[in-house]
């Protein structure tokens, strides 16, 4: 098991108008990462806005992206609701729709403990036999994998990795030192701000919702920190920096969610990859303002001529 | 629409050993609490374990709660699911099957602003023709229902009352004010251990979870509140507030929502009430350690003999 | 000991322009109170923005506070610092200036343990034979003290009493369930907006910040209570809820704790009471228009004219 | 001002039996960190437990630093109080006592919104005339410095840089690309376990409280940095890493701080720096069985033989 590795972007969902999934622009952003040179995609996770879609739209997004990729790379799939056996269901449904791997979050609207949690992983494990990624985001399901709870599960098997959208890079770095004698275990990192610095540290993959609007310069990154040239890392990093300050460009306005990836959609809409930057209900899209300040960072990043 | 007052419990969904729900025994629970001389009852809600059931479950029990209600109390549904649209799709299985209204939180997994929970309610009422209350939970969705997103949906009409589990008895009382001059809104406070004081400030209704154990004293609560019997009210509280510990008897070796939970079920199995004390995955039932407590807790309350 | 009951309000410190106390003032304040039938007074609380006083000060305030009140009613004094050693001089300092009884929040800065939190308090009683006093106020200190936490340290006689300004009113509750057969100990409430409500649960004394501009209305409330009269008790809350809204009237332009008890001296100034609206740095005071509207606010519950 | 500048770690404060400090053991304490190779020293900070000394021993503290370090190093010094008033007295005391620096935090106790901390940080460089730093410790306040916080503070020459404990790297990073144009800003990290990202991302210092136990393994770690071997600043820092455990050894049994802090003090014991691993109340010290876990620790780190 050592498929996975590299980029791996958290898929943008372009809507129509009628918030349906706008599949043309939805095939165009698969073939935008792939021809940018991703190691994988990760599709239906939070960038993904997997929690708007009901049971019907997740099951058509999963094929169609399955037949887009056609195998070029892994195809993860996130299987993101509440509760253990609604999770199960999803994970079968990802399963038997072509995903490699499938992406569970801590339950979540349940306090749980890290026992349950620990449970919730090998239930849905035992249930369904397809590789199994935790996905560590506190910030919507409030509470934290702790270092013991990631390393238990990879250790027995449960878990073939992690993807860390916790920020807690020295927790992530634990997992990796705790892990390092696991040879197919697979720690990513969410921190997309930072991913110099989880190369540094050895994380296998990286997965920035960023990375929808510019794949070279995360692909330029990783390659830079294989070949050991950490300035030029860095040096790429802190361009990426300055484009991921779209994600802030409504933030007041509009929520931290609707803000964040409302700015992805728009860059993506200026840069020809998708045709509409609607977002799901009750998410408000940016306004004309808003769009032209982003577009002022994609001309200052190198990304939008003229 | 002065149909909803009263003793509402949430309705607790009784389970067998593989999981499904014991439709011979949530029957007699529904019994229970309409013969105990509660005003209505709220099926699919926290205490119900709404967040585990898929969508035919949840139908389904809708519908047996209608059936055995059969238009003896009003009938209140929760419609919990993380984002708009999907909480729409549940409105509409609700209101078909025979909900008298539906309960629907803010958004959750997803960081949501005040202004996007107004458009939340707006556009759940707007699709769907059904008497709609907010439920104020923040230690399930992580955001607070304000006062002033509480008195503008109220005063538009788009939402007919509040359920208010925050726990922040002030904020409820400020409601109380602001809409003390709309008498068609009914607040419903979720603070089971302070319902004489939620009546005292004028609550409209109480949803008290240890009620599936006791109706009969949230009963006799209520009816003292109503005749001006403040001591008697505070004299029933108490002795229902000794009750609750049944709550806290597993919380260290179980999370609190399966402590909590799994307290009312073991108690209620004790009493003869539901066959089973199972709760669904990841949460672990109560041990014999712990229904032996919380059997002691029965006797000294008055509840179980011997 | 049952010296400490009913309206202790917790003193406003008026400054000057050179941030100095403004004694003349300070003394019309404790004036006002005492003339106003309060049954205590609290010096040196967070309404007195201890925290904001050198040592100096406070023993100045303290000795003052000794002086004017001479005897009239209790004397209740804040020993408000971050760790167990600083804590103790203060209580020192207090008894020898004049205080009854000495009030102190578990240790903050430091983050803490419930054990560390029991030991902080008995240590505090160990080093000064006064009447201690645990202050719980999460908000400040960001730590709870825990429900068996305070029942420990009152029935081993190291505290004498509780002011629970948590507004976790349903644990209050357990705190008064749970002492009941201590005559002794003495529990009171800072959810000013609740006071009746706590009242009807037994609480011992009421610390409302709010009764600095409007004594007598929580007088009137707290005899109501005393006479069981729970109808008026209510009705005079429900008047002082609407004068409670001037600590919002700033929010949003400052923090809310400057809104709120710079919104008190807002509206003493404005009552004749002190000479100035002054605040300590790096709080700023009021606007005119934010003055304006507390007046309103003033009038509006009947204490000015005009 | 460019005399600040790399490994500065927080000085652990020895203390005797009777609390008081144990100045032969802090002497040794600073030589063994000037002698490791530390580029300065950070007195009175969180490690150095400042929020449990008096104003007195506060003094006593600075002015024998000052005297040990005689001018070899830069003698930073933390004045942390709640209130701004209370710090320009440290602030004061500090400048006299040979500081060549100072340190404070937000305002604490009080709620604080990001306009008074930066009038907070302003009225503090006004009122005495010594650089100053900003050090951002939520953990401790409870509030955040927002990235446009501290960089207004930097550009308009308040402060001369900041000390970030608050774990957020992608901040932190923010900080140093916005501020990359001001040659003078000091920006240091008090991630210590993620030193060698913090470096590669151009962080001008580090404030290890660990580096107390082993300064050698920083002062390596700093100078691989510099010449550009992040292979071996990695391989340095996860060692580290691994002697950092020793902070999690009594977790559970104490608080978080006393655990902490109690692990450097007890290793430090171990390995003969200092007399005693006395806590300040109400710390507990680690016991035995603690004690010799830590003393493994060390051993497999290579810092203690046998």
């Amino acid at each position: 098991m050592t498929k996975f590795k590299g980029v791996i972007p958290p898929v943008v969902t372009p809507l129509n108008a009628d918030f349906t999934v706008d599949y043309p622009s939805y095939t165009r952003v698969l073939e935008h990462l792939i021809e940018g040179g991703c190691h994988g995609v990760f599709v239906l996770g939070s960038t993904s806005e997997v929690i708007f879609h009901d049971d019907k739209t997740r099951r058509e997004i999963i094929e169609h992206s399955a037949k887009v990729v056609n195998g070029r790379v892994p195809l993860i799939v996130g299987v993101i609701d509440p509760t253990t056996d609604r999770v199960i269901h999803h994970a079968d449904v990802a399963k038997r729709a072509g995903a490699d791997a499938v992406v569970a979050t801590a339950p979540f609207y349940t306090v749980t403990s890290q026992a349950e949690i620990l449970d919730h992983f090998r239930f849905i494990r035992d249930a369904v036999d397809v590789p199994l990624v935790a996905y560590d985001i506190p910030v919507c399901v409030h509470v934290k994998l702790q270092r013991q709870t990631t390393v238990t599960l990879a250790r027995e098997g449960t878990i073939i990795g992690l993807k860390d959208s916790s920020g807690d890079d020295g927790n992530f770095r634990y997992a990796l030192l705790d892990l390092a004698d696991q040879p197919d275990v697979f720690l990513m990192t969410g921190s997309e701000i930072v991913v110099d610095n989880a190369l540094l540290m050895g994380a296998h993959g990286v997965v920035p919702g960023i990375a929808n609007v510019d794949p070279h310069g995360y692909v330029r990154l990783w390659d830079a920190a294989q070949r050991g040239d950490w300035v030029a890392a860095r040096k790429e990093q802190e361009r990426l920096c300055r484009l991921f300050e779209i994600v802030w460009v409504a933030q007041g306005r509009v929520s931290g969610g609707a803000s964040g990836i409302g700015g992805f959609k728009t860059a993506m809409k200026s840069l020809g990859i998708i045709d509409n930057a609607v977002m799901p209900r009750p998410r408000a899209a940016l306004d004309e303002a808003e769009t032209a300040r982003i577009n002022e960072i994609l001309r200052a990043t190198g990304l939008l001529r003229g």
